[in-house]
């Protein structure tokens, strides 16, 4: 039997040490390849380059490995990766390790987690892991180990079709640690504060910041497992369609007066 | 009873007359106020500007309503417009009239439908529109009476706590229309092209081309609806969890060696 081939990205680039811990464990399990953004796409969502130009640019870091880094967003990374770079449909999508959490609403703006679900999209088993710690210097023990039981899952179990994970791990020493729970997504918002400034010329320009706000009490949340000391996982779908509400918009009159 | 306060933006760019349709509708219901990209965002999904600055530029083109530019996303122009333009939460968001479709799996790339699952976040009524005609000349008739239809329901009706609507228009004359049809998101997947070039100094880049391939038989998806003349509407929600599988993912292992 062939040993798995794995696909590595993220969205803090190609150097950032959440990858490099990442590319550890995923190296035990089979053949990995990287293809990642050449520099920080935090908070680029589902972002495609559309409008402009893409390259790939082959790169040595670990001797093991083949790596290229890309202009582009980590969904073009999958994207290339898939149709430029990979011989065959990889078994299994890494993402991250993230340096700071995605839970929550978190996921629809993070461009860890919208790789995976590009990678779910292509219909292969995807995973995005995110540390609960921004610091380039965070200490990645902890989250090696779970992101190891979590590869070893989804290489034994797969992932049901339409559904990538969401795994975010808490901030806190070894010993802490209680132990993966499957979650939902928390109901939060970000609480923007937008820091003005004047350029030079006297103009005003605006750094958008804030604050995630939890605005759900539920036990079974993401949120509140990572509170717990628990790493948290969500299954994610693509499927957006709010099913729940389909037959009482069908209640409304459409008349469309031409 | 005062106005309706109507904020309005896009991701074709502030200048592009889709938008300017939009207006024209929205107009006729209560006070807009537009921010809008500078430049065609089209592809950006739900990115945010954490890395770069944001600028604003108040500008006039409608001398009816008060319009300001944004170097930003789509989803930038609406986190903006609530933070530091509005005086008070608007009672509808609309965004496009996007030039080209966004119906099935296209959502999850869309500035447009991007802007208006963001609206659905803050807790804004929010509908995205599409028209199935990519030309910069579409011709906007047909839809900007089932933006009608539309704005006149969702003032009336309002919508489900955490769901936004994506409408798209199917590009037919007038008289061919059959209706408004609810439905969901088709099963489907962008095949990639990569077009491979060499620029001057010989190095290759690339250009991200692709189609559209629906993978889904239903009569009652967004695609199915489009092919047989009716504009669809899907209602659009940002919990991504795929709550279908919680169970089953429970049953895994999930021992981590520390």
């Amino acid at each position: 039997m062939s040993k798995p081939l794995i696909f590595v990205t993220n969205d803090d680039g190609i150097a950032a040490p959440g990858m490099r811990a990442l590319i550890d464990v995923a190296k035990e399990f089979g053949e990995v390849i990287v293809v990642a953004p050449d520099k920080a796409q935090s908070g680029m969502g589902h972002a495609i380059t559309i409008n402009n130009t893409l390259r790939l640019n082959e790169i040595k870091i670990d001797k093991d490995i083949r790596e290229w880094s890309c202009t582009g967003t980590p969904v073009d990374c999958v994207k290339l990766a898939v149709n430029m770079i990979m011989h065959r449909k990889p078994d299994l999508l890494l993402s991250g390790i993230n340096h700071g959490p995605n839970s929550s609403i978190s996921v629809i703006y993070s461009g860890t987690m919208s790789a995976a679900v590009e990678g779910a999209i292509e219909g292969i088993p995807s995973i995005g892991f995110s540390l609960y710690d921004y610091s380039v210097n965070a200490d990645f023990t902890l989250a090696k180990s779970v992101v190891k039981t979590m590869i070893f899952n989804v290489l034994n179990n797969g992932l049901p079709d339409g559904v990538c994970l969401n795994v975010n791990i808490p901030m806190i020493g070894v010993d802490e640690f209680k132990g993966i729970k499957i979650c939902r997504q928390a109901k939060a918002i970000w609480d923007e504060e937008f820091d003005e400034r004047k350029d030079p010329s006297g103009n005003t320009y605006y750094w958008m910041a804030g604050s995630l706000r939890n605005q759900d009490n539920g036990d079974d949340t993401d949120e509140s497992a990572l509170s717990q000391k628990y790493a948290s996982v969500v299954p994610v779908q693509f499927d957006l369609t709010a099913h729940q509400v389909i037959n009482d918009l069908k209640k409304w009159k459409y008349e469309v007066k031409l």
